[in-house]
Order: structure tokens, then sequence, then C-alpha cells
């Protein structure tokens, strides 16, 4: 038996045990192929059924009408910062941001690198980005109004979204895809980064809806057009295969062994409330996040600077690993993506109150 | 004992069987750390380690000294053809390339595509570019020489590199790095998609002398600059992980396995050697590449067309993976990178004269 740890880390993270496995079985020999998934030629039947079942899987997961297309880009997120305002910007129009935190702050610079006209809509920078604005006034010309559905390093997450009219929606859902229900028709494009509730480093899902993709500018670089990713079904060159793959089977772990987002869902609200009810019973640690603007995918919490290392050293030698908070903040960090089981959070609170017992 | 071919194709191609097994092995606890290489954060030491070993093996492998940097970049071979001219030209000066095929010809067209002044020095398209160009005739006021050392297509290869004097070459070695030993010093910058000697496909490796970065303008994206990946040694933003590991793996077994780029250029010799002699041998099959310009790791070869789909079918029944041409071209393609045994020829060439005995 492989040891296996309760894995806390914000991204690259936890993925289904399940997965894992099914990876570990078919290494050698993908379905009789007598080749690894690795060595498969992109153009093969085995890998375009891998392609197609990720797409047909995110399609259903996320109960995406057939304006919406499934692209796989590279790059990670960060890429898709200046990608967004290239592809989508309109001529004379501004565009418009909801500082969150420091990837959205990233997000708007690579917007201004450009040139392009930001319009900053709403900002916690405020309150330290420890909570979500509430109103939101969006110039009524702008191109489209990008946010950050779940903000990774502060543990902050949008529980509705903006009410933009007939301006499209762009979110930056990289850590908390998957994890909830919701409405996919004011989005003009969506993306993320995998490695968080998707799958691993090394492929970002961008879902675009196809008016967006009349926008484009014909004399962009061909890699860095949507279009070109839509046009050859991600495949105008080599896609990054095995993530790809591993998508392809952490989205059918989503639908076959889970049941779905709306089973995924009331997990994560479990795991969530397992966690925010311990933190809220005490003293000895304290949320960071405003309580309305609370993440259930990270869940950030402080306990006295001295007793810091110690925690996060103690709780790795126990089995709980990845709690150390985002270098940029400090404290802790419980990330709980869609793979990590109840029990994981559980036996996190148990430690903390015997953390306390000790220490406190 | 798992089912293995033979696996021919160009890219994503066959991996080293140790590699592969070192990847299952690890696949649920990696390294004892209780959690996949998949789920590792890229700032643990766990990754810190790989991805430093990766680094010092390259470097080791290629003999390149301390003015060069290894980068591991995403977007494939297809996203330097247009970060090169955007990182790489200079203000007021041309571009040039060597075109030898349909990937030299998309590198071209992407530094057009960016408005660059391109001098196309020499090209072999007046005969199909079955041949490497033999005078290469330089613009002495050019910032870089763009080539592409290996052509997976067409299966030609430059033997032996231009003399460009000052003008740095810049070469997509993407089919044939690691191959064969070649001194690195008049290369300002050689990329690779690693998908075929390298690892597998979802990272391009980038080897960038320092002196180009100083080109490199201060307005571009963030993520499309070398100095981005330079400076923060290809973490700004989360890498592709696995792919990363791969490579580690793979340049590990290059090192302990194989015992460096001059034995493995030898196995790639006597595996060249093997197929085109027998390729001269005879009439039914053709060699499509003139002689003087035969690539080691693509052997391009024709037979008559009505017995091409049989040849490939009966081929692959035989255990025999990945010889159709490319669809551009048509024919045949054996792809005989480093990872492909030279049991694996000999067993295709007894095939190849079992097929002409029968059909011929
Ligand atoms: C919300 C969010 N956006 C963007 C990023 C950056 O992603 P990448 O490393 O894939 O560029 C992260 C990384 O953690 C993130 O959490
Ligand atoms: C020599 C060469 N350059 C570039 C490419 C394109 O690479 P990628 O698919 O990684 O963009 C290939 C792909 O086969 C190639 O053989
Ligand atoms: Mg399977
Ligand atoms: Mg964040
Ligand atoms: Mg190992
Ligand atoms: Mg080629």
């Amino acid at each position: 038996m492989a040891k296996r740890i309760y894995n806390f880390n914000a991204g690259p993270a936890v993925l289904p045990l399940p997965v894992l496995e099914e990876m570990q079985r078919e290494m050698l020999d993908f379905h009789g192929s007598g080749m690894s998934i690795l060595e498969v030629s992109h153009r093969s039947k085995w890998f375009e059924d891998v392609l197609d079942e990720a797409i047909v899987r995110i399609k259903r997961l996320l109960k995406l009408d057939d304006t919406y297309q499934v692209l796989f880009l590279q790059g990670g997120a960060s890429l898709q910062f200046c990608m967004v305002p290239m592809n989508l910007a309109l001529p004379g129009k501004p565009v418009s941001y909801v500082e969150t935190d420091m990837w959205s702050t990233k997000a708007i610079q690579e917007a201004r690198i450009q040139g392009k006209e930001v319009e900053v809509a709403a900002s916690s920078g405020d309150r330290e980005f420890t909570y979500i604005p509430g109103q939101v006034k969006v110039r009524p010309d702008s191109a489209y109004l990008h946010i950050t559905s779940n903000n990774t390093i502060r543990g902050t997450q949008w529980h509705s979204f903006p009410d933009t009219g007939n301006i499209p929606l762009v979110s930056d859902m990289s850590s908390d895809i998957f994890s909830r229900v919701f409405d996919p028709k004011p989005f003009g494009l969506i993306y993320a980064g995998a490695q968080k509730n998707a799958g691993p480093a090394g492929v970002t899902l961008v879902i675009v809806r196809e008016d967006m993709l009349k926008r484009v500018p014909k004399e962009l670089p061909t890699m860095l057009k949507y279009t070109t990713f839509s046009e050859k079904k991600s495949m105008f060159n080599t896609p990054p295969c095995f993530a790809i793959y591993t998508v392809s089977l952490v989205t059918k772990w989503l639908e076959e062994t889970v049941g779905g987002i709306a089973r995924m869902e009331e997990q994560n609200r479990r795991k969530g409330e397992t966690l925010y009810r311990y933190l809220d019973s005490q003293d000895y640690y304290r949320g960071t996040a405003e309580p309305d603007s609370r993440s259930l995918m990270n869940v950030t919490f402080r306990l006295p600077d001295a007793a810091l290392d110690k925690f996060v050293k103690e709780a790795t030698a126990a089995g709980l690993g990845g709690l150390k908070g985002h270098r940029s903040v400090g404290g802790c960090r419980a990330s709980l993506y869609n793979a990590t089981p109840l029990e994981g959070v559980e036996a996190l609170v148990d430690f903390m109150k015997e953390f306390v017992r000790k220490n406190g």
C-alpha cells in the first residue's frame, strides 16, 4: 500500500485516488494500444477519444449549451490574463475588472500592459481583500467585466455573480470550477488553470461563448487567438495530452462516482461548514475572510504568530500537508478542493483541537 | 506483463520503458511524500528538486556553459514561432530564416504576422523540401538566423550548421535535441517541444544565451517574455510539473543508462544506417530525402501507392505502430527517436522484406 496523506495544497492539489490508480494501471499500455497515453499520437483515435470525452463531460457537468465551446490551452491562468484583453477587448471601449486579490490584480496589470483602458469597477483592497465587493457599477460601454470567482490566496468567493445586463462576464474560475452549480449564461468566457479542481498543472480550460469569438482580432499571433483553438478543436498543435487525459478522468470521477456537480457542491458545503464551524467556536484560530465572503475551497485562518511554524510542522508530521498560507499573506490555508474527503477535514479539525489543548 | 509495441510515432513518441516504469511505481506516492508528483506543490522541495535535476542534467548532456539558461515553457514549439521574433528581433533589422519545410514555413509566417522584416536566406522549396540548402547567405545586419535542425515531416536534417559569424543562430530542435553531439556556442536560442526526444507533450525546452535576454522588449505581456521565465527559474506561474518530471527522468536515463549524448548518437547512427541501408538495397521502397540530407530521426520513404494502406495496416497488426507519413506528404515515416531500440528497427526491416516478398 502506498502511503497517502491528507493534502491541503492550494494547487497543484489533491487528485481523486481512483484517478491516480487508473493512471497507474494503464501507464504502460493505454487501452490495449501497447503504448502509454504519453506515447500515443495526438492524432490517433486513442487520444481523440480522450479529448472528446473530456469535452463532453465538461459540457454535461456545467450544463453548457451549444453556444459554448470547451478549449484546452497551455500557459496556465496567467497566460489568460493577457489573452483575455488581447482577444476580447473592443476598439474604443474600456475593459472592466473587479479587484479582489493578487490574481485579479495581475489580470488588471496585463490589460494595462497592452494599453487597454481599464476600469476597476470595484475593489476590496480597502480591507486587504478580505471580502467580495457588494456593489459593482460597470460602465455601460465596457467590453466585459472580469471577476475572479474564488480568490485562492485570501479565501474569498463570489456567492452570487454581479448582474451586468448585456456586458459579458469573464471569470477566472481556476480555484472553484466544478465545485458548485452556477448558471453559465452571463459568462462570455471562463478560464481555469486545471491544477486545483480539474486536473494537473499544464492545461488551462477555456470555456468560450461563440459570440465572443467574433471579437478576436485577425492579426494576433496564431497561438494567442482563441479562434485557433476553436477551429481546430484544441489541436492546431500538439496539445498537453497527459494533462487532458487527467482532466478526462477527473470529470469521469465527478460524473460517475460523485454523481455530478450538485452532489459535489453538497459535499463541499459539508466540508467547509465543518471547518468554519470549528473556527467560529473558539478564539485560538481566526478565519481571515469576512463571513459572507468565505470560500468553500480555500479556508484561510490565523493562529498566534509564534505558534505558526510549530503548527504546520506538527500537522505535516500527522499526515496533514500543505497548510501553510500563501507566502504573500502568511498564516494558514486549508484548501478543500473536490478531491479532499470529509474525513480529511475532520482529521484536520481534530488535530487543531489537540494542538490548542497542548499549546493554547 | 503489459503489451508493448514498437512505436514509430513522430511525436508524441516512444519513451524509455524504465522511465514509464518509474512513473508507474511512484504514481501514488512520490519519494515518500504521500502524494503523487501530480499533487505536490510546485513550490515544494519535492518539485524544486525535480526541476533542478532536469536543468542540471540538460546542461551537462548538452555541455552548456554558464552563459546558457534552461527554461521550461508551455504552448509547444508553435508558441516559440511567435515568441522568437517578439523577443529577439532588433529594431530596424531583419530577421532571417531558412525554409526547409512546413515547420520553418510556420515560423516564418509568425514573424511576418508581427510585421517583422523577414529575410528568407535559403529555401529547399524548389525540390519539395527534400534537402537541406548548402549555401546560406545571411544579411550582415540580421538579428538572427532561424533554422529547423531536423525536419520531422520531410525527414531531412542539418549535418553541419551554417557559419553566420556574429549573427546568432536560433534553432527549432524539437525533433532532434539530445540525439547527437553539437557545439552550442553559435546558438543564441534553441527550443524544442519535448514530445519527441525529451519527454511528453506539454512542455517546451528553451535554451537561451544570456546576451539574448537583453533584447527582450519591456512592454511585452509578462507570459510572453523569456526574461519572466529566466528571472523566476520557470516558476513565475505554475509550471507543467508532470511534463518536467518526465523530462527529468528521460535525461536521467540518457545520462545513467545510455551514458550520454555521444553514446546515444552512436546508437542512433546504427539505427538509421540499418534502415537506410535496406532502403538503398532494393527498389520497392524509396527514401524520399536526398541522401546527404537524410535525417537519423525521421526516415521517410514511399512504396507503391496502392500498397500503402495494406502496409501500414499489416505493420500495425505486427506490432509496428505509427508508420504512416505526415498527412501533408503521405507515404511512410519511421521515427527512430532516442527511445527506439535497434531491435525495433531490425523488426521493421524484417517486416518490410517479408512484405515485398508477398506483395512486391
Ligand atoms: C485564482 C487563480 N488565478 C490564477 C492563478 C495563476 O495560475 P497559473 O499558475 O496557472 O498561471 C492562480 C494560481 O494559484 C489562482 O489561484
Ligand atoms: C520540427 C518541429 N517543429 C515544431 C513542431 C510543432 O510543435 P508543437 O506541436 O509542440 O507546437 C513540430 C511538431 O511535430 C516539429 O516536428
Ligand atoms: Mg482508462
Ligand atoms: Mg487568489
Ligand atoms: Mg523517483
Ligand atoms: Mg517537420
